[in-house]
């Protein structure tokens, strides 16, 4: 097992990434023991972990007085609503959890982002440990602290900070993942090459087909170095006020594709990948990057088995989900940029028809 | 016009009290100015307050380019739910206000409370002023960062901690608020008293009557000392892991009479001023408190014309509510109790069967 530790002062937390990690007692004892605890989960994961959580949990710490309950969700994106957040509440009201409880986020980035957000909001904030069992969460939404539901009018546009108590990534779950899944989450691991480490995107040229066969060391290097990445910039910017906005490279892009495909017709790594590709692209006729790193990266996307380009869509409409993107500034739209492969900027320094011209040449591609 | 600091280190802000403030467009435009900003107010408040707090922002700032909206909610408690901060963050979503915006809670403590809760979830936290209209949000409820909305299950069951950027308190307000609701004002003024300030509670016993004849000079020096008591309290204790929940005198009582009688059917301050009635009587039966003083305190209800007992109700049903409270730490009840006028105690050091039977004994009286 690894331990990687999210620097944030009072609130530090450790990830914990290994094989096994759900059946092993020692782990969530000192979280847990003697505390009521909720796991929160779908109904796709369920069947394959809850018991197994459940039973771990329960045998924890023999003067352990607490409850454990869980609630079983459905699966999926169009789930990530306040309706959905209302429920966890109603579960904790009914069983009389009280400020002390803990609440568990046993799924993939839908149920983390809903858990957290939930346990943020009960009674000004319970405690909460996420237990990702997709790619996508292990490397990416897990980790930060970041909690959230959408809204008709956009993605995450209602949520909170609210950081875990300890994230366990039992990479044995990925074995149950749709290959679908497993690439999508792949597109968080190469934005994070992409934005801070050059040799590590090299690995992932070298390694994609290991990652894509599922090799248990391909896979545990690339959460490890994911999570390592995204650890160290949160702990220099946890509420986004400059670095943070790195990690949403290919982001801005990718949740218009969302938007304008209609929420669940793309995975959100599909959307990355392909909103990656046009950050890229839109990099290169800015001046920024060259054309072979493009070329690179569009191949590492392939190798990835990801989209590098946006479904057709009407530009007036894809330009619209763009501005609504949380990172639009007093009015002023910033993009997440590369300079190079391994370094991203965050910038507003473009003009804004230059990207509607970008835009509409993408979408009549 | 006063100005008192509530010290949170980088969350820091201003608490104004004074006369005319609404008007005054200095004060507001350091916040302001140039941003994008939605007042939300109710029903009640909008004819009185709204075209002036509008104008006043309105005209701030020459160079000033954001947008000033309003939204009116209904009146009353029946709507601090979360359909209420789902219609101000569609408002939000639907004029396109970014994370820079600004968020106006013009009105009362339901106003404050469930406008903070939307500032606070919308786009992970967004700034918010506070501007009350009422004897109770000025002195107690504007102040301290606790924002939420109720669940069927509970008062403020759900909710943030989220500090407004400055409270604006114009006592001119206080003109058109009805006399019932200036009690329940007071009942939070005594309070403060009787957690913090033995004197304060000598002046409250000899200025009753100033303050129900609405003396602006009695008014502003009950408005100040209790907002420097909370602050005082709030600064040492944000998150309330301790000495905060002082603040809760009355309040478990309290929270377990409105839930009784129905949310709305006594005003949160009277239920406030029964319950300090109540956990004067416990601490006295507790052998904490002396007869000579119950009195005192019973007599300073009475002239400020607030109840002193709770209305019948099931002992079971009422017990339950207060189980309910978020006090219940690890299923032990705590309530705040005194040893003494101006000196209040967190305490868990009682029998659980004594509480039964004093609570059984109130209910029957």
């Amino acid at each position: 097992m690894m331990t990687i530790t999210v620097d944030l002062d009072t609130r530090s937390y450790p990830i914990y990434i290994g094989s096994g990690l759900l059946g092993r007692r020692g782990l969530l004892d000192p979280h847990v023991a003697g505390r009521d605890a909720l796991i929160v989960t779908n109904a796709t994961v369920a069947p394959l972990y809850l018991d197994r959580l459940l039973g771990t949990i329960r045998t924890a710490g023999s003067s352990s007085r607490g409850r454990v309950e869980s609630l079983t969700l459905p699966d999926g994106e169009s789930h990530k609503i306040m309706a959905t957040a209302e429920r966890i509440l109603d579960s904790l009201v009914a069983h009389r959890f009280g400020r002390d409880c803990v609440v568990l986020a046993l799924g993939g980035g839908v149920v983390g982002d809903v858990t957290g957000f939930a346990a943020a909001i009960y009674q000004r904030g319970v405690d909460f440990i996420q237990v990702p069992t997709t790619l996508l969460a292990q490397v990416d939404s897990s980790v930060g602290g970041k909690t959230g539901i959408n809204h008709p009018g956009g993605k995450n546009l209602v949520g909170a900070f609210h950081q875990p108590l300890c994230v366990v990534s039992d990479s044995d779950t990925l074995r149950s993942l749709p290959d679908r899944e497993l690439s999508a989450g792949l597109a968080e691991v190469l934005k994070g090459a992409l934005i801070a480490d050059a040799p590590f995107f090299e690995w992932l040229e070298a390694h994609a087909s290991d990652l894509l066969g599922r090799e248990a060391a391909a896979l545990n290097h690339a959460i490890r170095r994911s999570c390592e990445i995204k650890a160290e910039v949160v702990a220099g910017d946890e509420r986004e006020r400059g670095r943070r906005a790195l990690l949403n490279l290919g982001h801005t892009f990718g949740h218009a594709i969302e938007l304008c495909a209609g929420y669940g017709t793309w995975l959100h790594g599909e959307a990355v990948g392909a909103g990656i590709g046009m950050a890229a692209r839109f990099s290169q006729r800015l001046g920024w990057l060259r054309a072979a790193d493009v070329a690179r990266i569009n191949t590492a996307l392939q190798a990835l088995r990801l989209p590098t380009k946006p479904p057709a869509a009407d530009p007036q409409a894809f330009l619209a989900a763009m501005a609504m993107d949380k990172k639009v500034l007093a009015g002023r739209m910033r993009l997440i940029l590369l300079p190079a492969i391994g370094q991203g900027r965050v910038s507003a320094d473009f003009n804004p028809q230059e990207l509607q011209d970008f835009v509409r040449g993408e979408l009549a591609a």
